[in-house]
């Protein structure tokens, strides 16, 4: 088994590989590859041992063949389908994030739901539909992945609906904490909080005095 | 000092007490108040002391006392200027996200800046300024915050130039690692790394497999 921690710095080295594979370059170091993906040699050798992948002394990494291991650990060699659910500029933009390929060739947008005016209209190539439908729209797509920017109010409720209707990864970008049950994986973007923390810093900065006690996160 | 995961919780606790003090409740418990935040109630207690905040025995937290004190302590009583660079889908949809008080009262976008056909036209409230002006309009609105929503090729370029100009916080949406000089913090949204984790516990999930080893960041 691979661990969280790892498998939570697998997208970096795939970003990283494609960039390089951009570059024409079919062969990697372990140091150029952290140096890109921006985290120490030691913990990407150690990382991508787990996966079952070595350098070879003096040679390195094939970039073809550890980007399309990493993907496949990563199981974004899958068309994957996601709904989005609240259409607003945050969904709407999300939404042309994801259709545009932004999070990687493995996602595909397959529904868009929301209950105002913006129902009916084209947003990414896609007729936005009734959140009413949730539960057919879920289940006509075989959907498992959901992303949620609904206003904070609905979102514990829609949240149990896609679960309900057999959802099993929620991508959030509501400020609510949700509750799930086991077997749901819940990611959590909170763009308030990031601003928060970036205020408490300035602030600290501003009168001169050191931030907090420990390193970064 | 207070340590830095706990400056990450404070956001938590700020929103929990907003929510509390929305349903006309002026006094909390530290268990209330963890279930609404999402953490458990002796960390809660513990974040809350090392702010010299220690509840009343069988009485509790005052919630608005409690309030201007996190607020405080973050930063956000501050009207703090918020600079964001690249007005494509997701920069826009941020600059009505912070403009309308998503971030809290704390935050006021102060600039908008591009490169393409979205300059002059108005968004959020805002006249979109060309990115050449961006030192100049620094300067002008005294901004130490900005919000990086540009293409990944020219995302450290801009952020050399805003750190140049005296932005000393960066919240980033390009996935691409930055490189900044010490004293300026990064906070870094990555939605296709969200995406690929998810999608790494559903194959395992489609498998049966258990998913990692360790239990959640």
């Amino acid at each position: 088994m691979i661990p969280r921690s790892t498998v939570a710095r697998l997208p970096l080295y795939l970003r990283a590989l494609e960039e390089i594979a951009a570059d024409g370059v079919t062969t990697t170091s372990s140091g150029e590859l952290a140096a890109i993906a921006g985290v120490g040699p030691a913990q990407l050798r150690r990382d991508l041992a787990s996966l079952g992948s070595h350098g070879v002394r003096g040679v390195g990494y094939d970039v073809a063949h550890l980007h399309a291991q990493v993907a496949a650990v990563l199981g974004v060699t899958a068309d994957l389908a996601v709904v989005i659910v609240g259409i607003g500029n945050l969904g709407h933009a999300l939404a042309n994030y994801v259709a545009g390929a932004g999070a990687g060739e493995g996602f595909r947008v397959v529904a868009l739901l929301d209950t105002g005016a913006v129902v009916g209209t084209t947003v990414a190539g896609l007729v936005v539909e009734h959140a009413d439908a949730l539960e057919a729209v879920v289940e006509r797509e075989a959907a498992r992945i959901a992303v949620l920017a609904t206003p904070a109010d609905v979102a514990q409720e829609v949240c149990d609906r896609l679960v309900a209707a057999g959802v099993t990864a929620v991508l959030s970008f509501v400020p609510r904490v949700l509750q799930t049950p086991d077997g749901v994986d819940v990611r959590s973007v909170d763009l308030a909080r990031e601003l928060q923390i970036l205020a408490f810093h300035e602030q600290r900065k501003a009168r001169g005095a050191p931030t907090t006690t420990a390193p970064p996160e």
